[in-house]
C-alpha cells in the first residue's frame, strides 16, 4: 500500500538490506514489532517496504523532521533489534537519511 | 544487489508504485530500458528496486545532485515512458526527490 505523506519538507529513512536467511521466524516477528513501534513514535509519517525474490528488501519510513528520525534510530528497543540485525539477520545493509524536498502523487480515477 | 554510493550529500529519487497489471510484457521491456538509459545519464550513481508479492514496487535511484535528478526526470525518452505509466501501467504512484544527508553501510565479513 502506498503511503500518503504531507507536503515536503519531511525526512525519509531509506533502509535497503540483503538477508542472511538465518533465523527467519524471529526476524519476521521483530520486523513486525519494529513497524508497530515506529508507528507509535512522535513524528512518524508512514512506512512502506518491498522484498524481491532475491531477498533484497527496500524499506522506507517517513518522519516529520530529522530529530524524529534520529530519535527512532536511537530508540532502545530498536537499538536491540539493530544489534540482532548486525549479529544474525543481515548480510549487508545501507541506511540513508534524506530530506524530501519535492513530491508528486498519481492515482488512477 | 545493494548499491554503493559516495559520501553524502547526494540525491535520491524514491519512486513507489502500485501496478494495474495491464500490459505487463511491454512494461518489463520499458522498465529495463529505463534502467539502462538512466545509468547512461550524467550524475547517475545507482539504482535499486524491489517488488513485493502484492505488486508494490519501491525503486530508488541515486544522483550526484538535484540538477542531475531533474535532468533525468525531463529526459525525452523517459517522459514518453512516464506518459505510458500514467495511461496504462500504474494504479498509483508517489515520486519523491530527497537529499541524502547521512548514510551508513554494513557488510558481513
Amino acid at each position: 500500500m502506498l503511503v500518503k505523506t504531507p507536503e515536503p519538507p519531511y525526512v525519509a529513512i531509506i533502509f535497503t538490506n540483503q538477508r542472511t536467511g538465518d533465523d527467519d521466524e524471529a526476524y519476521g516477528v521483530t520486523a513486525d514489532r519494529m513497524v508497530e513501534l515506529a508507528s507509535q513514535q512522535d513524528g512518524f509519517l508512514g512506512f512502506e517496504s518491498a522484498t524481491d525474490e532475491n531477498g533484497l528488501t527496500i524499506s522506507n519510513s517517513y518522519w516529520r523532521d530529522e530529530e524524529a528520525a534520529l530519535a527512532w534510530k536511537r530508540n532502545a528497543e530498536h537499538l536491540a533489534a539493530q544489534k540482532l540485525g548486525r549479529d544474525k539477520w543481515y548480510q549487508a545493509f545501507s541506511l540513508r537519511i534524506a530530506t524530501v524536498t519535492r513530491a508528486y502523487d498519481f492515482e488512477r480515477d
